[in-house]
């Protein structure tokens, strides 16, 4: 498991893109870039995982994430477990640190977990042995969300420095922002949150706002739409029409970006809210590209994270369950 | 994947009987005879499709199709992604078209899809670029049952010629009957829609019906009983008891039919109303068979269509992703 | 598939402890330990089914017991297939019976069921020609648990007779105490069920009872503490902090039971009802090497029973499906 190119990788988890170095991101987004021609799974990849098991923990729903961390790991020959929350022994009020337990005493290589509540993931963490992937925790953190951004951007203008990038929309709940931010801000970029002044307000991170969208677009070089999270908004009220007016990315808009700036966007799209179909389904846009990246993304980081777990039990000497001898 | 036998398959979809030659369905039935000893997963089948993905996309429920189709694609060396509409992003109000385009970019080399509004997979077929296979679409096209149907009828009479059908009962609501009618009149044989009035009324095909079934049963090679499909039925009332006294088939009435006619059911049987106990459990009943027909032909057809889309792939200059150089 | 080392296993189906003698269970325990080593996944296992096709038939809920029953299919390379009831043509009204009729005709070695009704597996294995494995029937039995309580304690203790065993809590709604009952009686261990006079009362087995689990701890060589069902109490009141004071497993309480004595529970554990933190998780506690073990035993008994279903096919000369020539 251990790969030669990747002796310094020392993260059995991946909590948040708050733990990583630079060189740790560039790290990953080169092994990344090693996987990316197996992505597709056309191609037979190395099989750095066969037999082993990895647990979807989702008590969220998801349909991209889940998918491309299964899909990652399938390639990689590992078996995924799916955990279904509601149709498991989490009706008879077992924790959720005992259910991953008694998994991990099945035989586990990592839980890839996707919780509502902020650190849910560090809290597991602590309770298993074996790695703990975040795939998303409430409006907190999704790190493999801005890697693989960092990879299509990378793969897309050729460098990840030295960059401007506006971050639009829904910012306050987005924890795809929030790791972008983290992760740009290291790699010494200059990040913009732009939205209507109810996105930008009581946000729990130190970022250069702005309301006038128009304002910044000739500076970036890549512009990513955030899903507006209409389920997250409670008591919020947003004017929708005076959004799509002021936010929406229409061609007409994109035009004052730089020539070659790049149109971002997580997934899933609100279409015709915020980008029009001639942006999503246009030449600048790398939305089903960033799909794509994400399975390589994944593939890179339960290689090296599951590395870092090898080693560990290697240093400990369990070469069986780890329970015994 | 190119097998030299089949040069001639040009379809990357399967969307409907209507779409194939007489030449194509018997390409299909002969490619589902090579596949036939592998079905049961016993013997291991050429592992065509290694390494590749396959989604079932199942709006409606089902369990034998979706199973069929799941075991077919294992045997061929895929993995199969089960797409459950309840627990995925078309809560977020994506489109399903956005949703496969999505899982597509992660590489997919065919979609299954049942739907219930009618020719929703030719809409999908346009949205993506992989394989699409038509598993039922409202009360329009079922096209791999009838293909496991021929497979089984051929493989217990010797021929799929010169044949006189009938197809018995709710054949206004039925799929398995309209995708069935349309392949037995391209192969030249006789079908006759067979069932009470309410059955036969607001067809959208042509075909010869009666509501005599013990008229037409000596002329029979072959019986296809159809599920009553209660759920569909809305306001209209239909007598069991008289609907049972007239068309469900028991030993007495099957003993008016040709010696060695058979007996076929797409399942799932309502028991003492289609058909008896003695005649579904009899020695002239193929219903189990045609289940593991269904096996070898989705085996072949998920085989010749990605075969199809990989020749396609290859004059499209495409290796890895298609999404790049 | 048949190994040199077990010719003498007969049984293709494994319904309940009462149908083996010592010696078959003896023969399951030996099996298990040969499968301990790969029962983790991480180290390939011998791939004695290979290609092979297992149905997990769940009516009941169940994340443990599923999970572990999937994980020793695959380790030995067979795919599971996930029975979901509730997306399933159990709604069109099908029997079990013929939906699992339906699916051994696509290929099917095995069947394992969880069922509310006792006796459920028994009558599924007339129904179909492949195995069928109990997976908890009602109250009933789980024979796996037993045969995997029997593995964790052989391997823990050195040997699983002369043994004087406390069942405790809520024997009378547990299939669990039933199954190692007619376990350890075969064995000629004692067995003492303990608990509340509510949970004694009604069993439907011969057993040694008490209210008093202070008196019989110092006895004990091993402990298993039941789960509290409080979802099957129905009218039956049970004052908690009374069972609590009485019946919980504490420090305290555990210091009075023989030195080496272990500690068992079937999970998942209510905490701070059948037993504390500190037990729970101490170094008597071996309930995750319970889990472990559970995978060992189900390997163990899918090669044995499938390996007999093998010997019978081969007897009837079926090589395929077992349908034709």
């Amino acid at each position: 498991m251990a790969k030669p190119s990747t002796p310094q990788w020392t993260h059995k988890h991946l909590l948040g893109i708050e733990d990583l170095s630079v060189g740790e991101i560039r790290m990953v987004l080169d092994t990344a870039d090693e996987f990316f021609p197996y992505a597709a799974g056309r191609k037979p990849a190395p099989q750095v995982l066969e037999g082993r098991t990895i647990m979807n923990l989702f008590i969220e729903d998801s349909t991209r994430t889940r998918t491309s961390f299964t899909f990652a790991a399938e390639r990689l020959g590992a078996r995924v477990f799916q955990f279904h929350a509601t149709t498991s022994s989490l009706n008879k009020k077992e924790s959720l640190a005992d259910t991953a337990r008694n998994v991990e005493a099945m035989g586990l290589e990592a839980i890839v977990i996707r919780h509502p509540e902020r650190n849910a993931p560090h809290r597991l963490a602590e309770a298993v042995r074996c790695s703990v992937l975040n795939a998303g925790d409430d409006s907190h953190e999704h790190p493999t969300q801005a890697l693989l951004d960092l990879q299509a951007i990378r793969r897309r203008l050729g460098r990840i420095e030295g960059l401007t990038l506006a971050l639009v929309g829904d910012v306050r709940h987005s924890r795809v922002a929030r790791s972008n931010l983290l992760a740009h801000s290291k790699l010494g970029n200059r990040v913009i949150f732009v939205g209507p002044q109810v996105f930008l307000e009581d946000l729990d991170v130190q970022a250069e706002t702005t309301t006038d969208f128009d304002a910044v677009l000739p500076q970036c070089d890549a512009v990513m739409m955030l899903r507006v999270q209409f389920e997250r908004h409670e008591s919020l009220v947003l004017n929708i029409d005076e959004y799509v007016r002021n936010y929406q990315l229409t061609p007409a808009r994109l035009a004052r970006a730089k020539p070659e700036a790049i149109v971002l966007h997580p997934g899933p799209v609100n279409r015709g809210i915020e980008l029009t179909n001639e942006v999503a389904d246009g030449p600048r846009s790398v939305i089903l590209y960033q799909t794509t990246c994400g399975v390589a993304t994944r593939m890179a980081v339960l290689s090296l994270c599951i590395g870092a777990l090898e080693r560990e039990r290697a240093c400990n000497g369990e070469d069986t369950l780890g329970q015994e001898g």
